[in-house]
């Protein structure tokens, strides 16, 4: 408590009492406040930061119920310290979101009678599943607010975005709108679907090939969609982002329209078959299509996979971006092992440092999430984002883990390197050497069509357990094509997945391993699926991973007495693809330095 | 169509016009076929073969629909050959229940105003969820049938089983059911749950440590049963299956009712918290839960996982158990040796020799499933179940799989050997050697708890994908103690799970290669989950696997060059294992075999 402010306490006071009033006035005894968008989306614009006007917490996800005379604010387990740091708890209780859910809460405090307000918009069906059955068994109603009653009360909240629209070109993309429509339009025709409602950004961004500017890291327009078993689209978007270019672009088979026509859009659809994604689409988009007596085919969003798996254009723009970047990281690398071991270099400092290598990139649209530059202890905060209050000088003896990435035209990157600042301990390389197993052991695969990234998740680990270790989060998520830095349907988790791993298919390889107070290690490429060669008698086809990502492997930190001999070739050749494809487009340095980190280890 | 007699055909036309004519004195269009019993068990009773009745196929799986003028017989790709030549299919249709789905074949044929029938005692909520979408799109009902008219028109249908219940002793069970009640009521009223149905007659037999031989293969007991949070139970059962010592074993805290009585017990739950598994009790219960406005809590059977895990009595009893039953197998297996190369022998008579190898061992109480005994192509079919027609001579050259097991007081067995008739192909050493290697890395691992099966699984495959190569099944199912072969919730499998392996629990270790048309190998033995020391700076508490199973594995069949030292060092010690438990206790010919194919190997 004694972090606050007395002025954000009273604030935080005021602002829960005018939501109580505004409830009041909706006849609600309460309300959810989840942090999330209108379009479920992971990054989100000013106006949609509900959770963070009404309880000052800021982390990138939670939950707050308000009741009569008491409210939680629900996170997981990297938020409870942060949480208990910025929410005035004489207010809200800190609860730990799966140990202390938010069902249980509500057993506990709701009342027969209440009534439980939520904005339809921001909430999945599965999200609400538990709240709905507790309010049912409490006697409680949960009832579908008109407006969002933070809305009504948020002094200058923020207006929802309305940045132009831009043309994803042909040379990035790879596939005209038009192919991909029709190409759709075919398999809704097929399961006798008349129209597919898009909310997804990325997925619209990717089937308009257009780009946004609305949220942060991600270049999407927030918007609404209809793909229509004609292969016309119907895009319910702020006519403002819509200028010319894009007008042109999008042609005679996209009509755009207004936000606010999408329930009446919907109503032409009565009797007729609507895809929605129940995983995606807001309660707001079912309860409209229930009301038409649509008939409701709930299924993935038809453009999820088709975007994943990138074609050979977008494949060759990646490897482009990911030189480009690969060269920018390299540069900053060399100019950290030059800096580091100072005593004068912090993570601030660092993270602006590379930042300033990739400015100048070519294609270079920003950053595709904010960098993590963790020094010692910050290095194990899996999740850690460094700011003026954490940043640490860059400790002799320490690691330093660097996760980074950026957004280009042709391609989007993400990739973390961890750097022995002096000369590490015996533990460290072992712990390095590691993980690095685990990372080649994912590289090296060759598997057949129809695995699961779930089943890949344990090579990555095993090197780990062998000495009772392991790190608690996925080896790997779906990256976009100058979109989403996490995007489905797959992903390398021991989180069942059913989400086959396809050829194009991009996705991170990131095994790590923290020791909590002391130092964390990450070692993350990007890889995507490509098919390989059979070998005589084999039946079944085979894929594997190339990697895309191109930057220097710390060698100060491999223990090679701990690799064999498959693992050296591997690690070698990667090596060898850095220098060549980063020696002459790095500065002369540069070069010299990568040289020489990129020659070839034995054992 | 040629393998059907006049018969039969005749038969199965009568049987599917009275069942018609039924339908029509029920007021119902179509009727559900489901092959399973009211336990949703693996094996059931005579009586409740209602598809085999009438459809003639006898597949451990499948379902049929009838509706008026057409109906339809729907199986899986094992048994699509089998339903073909079985099924009249001028009467049903004969679909793949995977890729040409129940709910298409409904989509198809279900008009407006149907009433579709079903036996609510034979499906989950989840088997019926599709079908209840497409009659809700086609406007047709779907109705709950107050008796099965396949019950009203078979005539001479087999009596429901009645067997006597069995006490499972003390020195079997290691704790007592009152212990085992009060441990499970603890829960529930932690839950808030006032009782718990239990429909999962295996359940209910490790409840209450007794056994039964309602159904072949499993000693259960078909029966319901409710336990309170008092740790009273009320079993509803057939009285004439409870004699004076099982009478005394139950207990006072145990009150035994007619299974008549279950919907009158039920009304005494009103308003009250029950818990009930929708992955195993039919929709008749949830019905049933519902009219008494009874608060559902739709929960695993509490049974389940203390089930699972095996104490140290039922550890040491299956290890016991899998002495003997090696000792069994290898003496089959030394006779074999001798006699499977003469030409002579057959699959029928090799499955009865090794049969009358168990028949007179302590604790015996019969086999466990039916023995799969299969030679060259038969061996790849991996449910192949030998009869007089499929019935091959094993032939020089080929490979002979066996897998079979048995149930005993102290312990289930399953195992599967391949051996090698005469000498084996290169080819064959090849696939063989790699099956083993997957068997040893799921054998040696060390994983961490918390760890699942399912993040197991690609370790048995990884030697055969190397080469284009894979199986079709999953790696490894639970086993019962004296319970049934095939149980949960556990499972080493592709599919996804989301239940730890945890000390005590009981697995298969199963991975196999099948050549279609030339041969199958499979290599399975039993694990169980053992917790093992953690290194110096280990984190995480870590799991073994410690192998059960004693029988050699065929050394003909080993490449030993494809092998590593780690791997050999396991093969090697495992052999010593089965030499040095089954030395004294096999027959003097059969001692001198084994220590010859028990030396240790080398590469």
């Amino acid at each position: 408590m004694s972090t606050h402010s007395t002025k954000t306490m009273t604030e935080s006071r005021q602002r829960l009492q005018d939501l109580r009033s505004e409830l009041d006035r909706q006849h609600l005894d309460g309300f959810l406040v989840p942090r999330s968008d209108e379009h479920n989306g992971e990054y989100i614009a000013p106006y949609a930061e509900r959770l963070h006007w009404l309880t000052s917490f800021d982390g990138s996800a939670g939950t707050a119920i308000v009741l009569p005379g008491r409210a939680a604010v629900f996170v997981d387990g990297r938020y409870t310290l942060q949480a208990a740091d910025q929410v005035d708890t004489s207010l809200f209780e800190i609860r730990h979101i799966t140990d202390e859910p938010p069902s249980e809460w509500l057993r506990e405090h709701l009342l027969d009678g209440m009534r439980l307000g939520f904005d339809p918009k921001l909430h999945t069906e599965r999200s609400l599943e538990r709240v709905r059955e507790i309010c049912r068994n409490k006697g409680a109603t949960l009832k579908a607010a008109e407006t969002n009653a933070i809305d009504q009360v948020w002094l200058n909240q923020p207006p929802v975005p309305f940045a132009p629209l831009e043309v994803h070109g042909l040379d990035f993309a790879g596939e005209t709108s038009l192919d991909k429509r029709v190409r759709l339009a075919s398999q809704l025709t097929k399961k006798g679907v008349a129209g597919a409602v898009l909310t997804a950004p990325d997925s619209i961004a990717w089937l308009l090939n257009v780009r946004g500017q609305d949220v942060p890291n991600t270049p999407i327009s927030l918007s609404y969609a209809i793909l229509k078993d004609s292969s016309d689209l119907d895009l319910f978007i702020n006519p403002q982002k819509i200028g010319d270019e894009v007008r042109a672009h999008l042609g005679n088979g996209v009509t755009v329209r207004s936000e606010s026509e999408l329930p009446a859009a919907l109503t032409e659809y009565a009797k007729k078959k609507v895809l929605a994604d129940p995983d995606s689409a807001s309660v707001w988009i079912f309860e409209l299509l229930s009301r038409n007596k649509t008939e409701i085919a709930r299924q993935t969003d038809p453009c999820q996979l088709p975007k994943a798996c990138k074609n050979d254009v977008e494949l060759d723009g990646t490897r482009a971006a990911h030189r480009r970047d690969g060269a920018s990281l390299t540069e900053f690398l060399c100019w950290f092992a030059q800096n580091a071991t100072d005593g004068n270099l912090d993570e601030l400092t660092a993270a602006s440092k590379l930042r300033s290598f990739r400015d100048n990139n070519e294609n270079f649209r920003g950053l595709s999430f904010d960098t993590i530059s963790g020094c010692g202890p910050n290095g194990a905060v899996v999740h850690y984002r460094v700011n003026e209050k954490t940043n640490r000088v860059i400790d002799f003896g320490s690691l330093y883990l660097v996760d980074s990435g950026a957004q280009y035209l042709d391609g989007t990157t993400d990739v973390t390197r961890t750097i022995a600042v002096g000369t590490p301990t015996a533990e460290m390389r072992d712990r390095f050497t590691r993980v690095l197993k685990g990372h080649i052991a994912v590289a090296m695969l060759r598997f057949p069509e129809g695995t699961t990234g779930s089943q890949l998740d344990i090579l990555a680990r095993l090197p780990l357990w062998q000495v009772g270790l392991d790190y608690d989060h996925g080896t790997g998520h779906g990256v976009g094509s100058y979109l989403g830095v996490h995007e489905g349907p797959q992903r390398i988790s021991k989180i069942g997945n059913t989400v086959a791993l396809m050829p194009g298919m991009i996705v991170s390889n990131e095994p790590g391993y923290y020791k909590s107070g002391e130092f964390g290690i990450r070692i993350e490429n990007l890889v995507t699926v490509m098919p390989t060669e059979l070998p005589d008698g084999g039946e079944k086809p085979l894929l594997k991973f190339e990697t895309l990502t191109r930057a220097p492997i710390d060698r100060k930190l491999i223990d090679t007495s701990m690799m064999n001999r498959d693992e050296l070739k591997w690690l070698n050749s990667y090596h060898q693809t850095v220098q060549d494809d980063l020696i002459d487009i790095v500065d002369p340095q540069t070069a010299n330095w990568l040289k020489d980190v990129t020659s070839p280890l034995t054992n």
